[in-house]
């Protein structure tokens, strides 16, 4: 068993979402330990949210949930690094692939791409 | 001026950092208010300590810094994604490219490539 240092951040640990296709990072999420050991069981990301002090399976509303393809631990065993296969191509709420889709240029934020679906259509069915 | 919200978590943003040449993710780091100032005014990374609390630049110590080339912020302002050019080759304190240089097989850690430099040649001087 692998044994993550829960305790440096309040019970959890961030971990990076990176395309396993093309090395794309996707987002950030926060784990704890049973969410961590949910994604290791059902193989796809599970997270905890800090809002809303709650487990949450991506892809739980959306279908478009994260397959894990492979796990990283990082030298302090208090940060994950996952590759995944995006299911629906998109892992930001917005719609667009990545939640890193604002680019710093000359002291702003400029968008990059273009939104693979309308959150309109998959959040409010 | 980009607003960061840094209130979601004690002042810090975490800031993951991928080499800009091929999306290897090197490390992730935190940064306060003066971190994130710092690392925009002069260009190269400027973390926090959560352990020392206190400003760290990346590189003082063994002179790899890790030269901001693109700069992404997330669809919060939470969570920053920073593509670096890392000079000596290595991010981790290790001696490895990453930090994230150990792969989950079977349920346990396997270390993947080879260190880059000695540490004890580098910080031990």
């Amino acid at each position: 068993m692998i044994e993550l240092d829960f305790e440096k951040f309040q019970g959890l640990v961030p971990a990076v979402v990176q395309d396993y296709t093309d090395g794309q990072v996707l987002m950030v999420g926060f784990m704890n330990r049973e969410a961590w050991e949910r994604t290791l069981a059902e193989g796809e990301m599970v997270y905890y949210s800090r809002s809303r002090n709650t487990l949450w399976k991506k892809g739980e509303t959306s279908g478009y949930v994260q397959k894990v393809k492979d796990i990283y631990v990082d030298c302090d065993d208090d940060t994950l690094l996952i590759k995944v296969e995006q299911i629906g191509g998109a892992a930001c709420h917005t719609g667009y692939r990545t939640c890193f889709y604002r680019r710093v240029v000359d002291g702003r934020l400029v968008e990059e791409g273009t939104p693979v679906f309308d959150p309109d259509d998959v959040y409010k069915k």
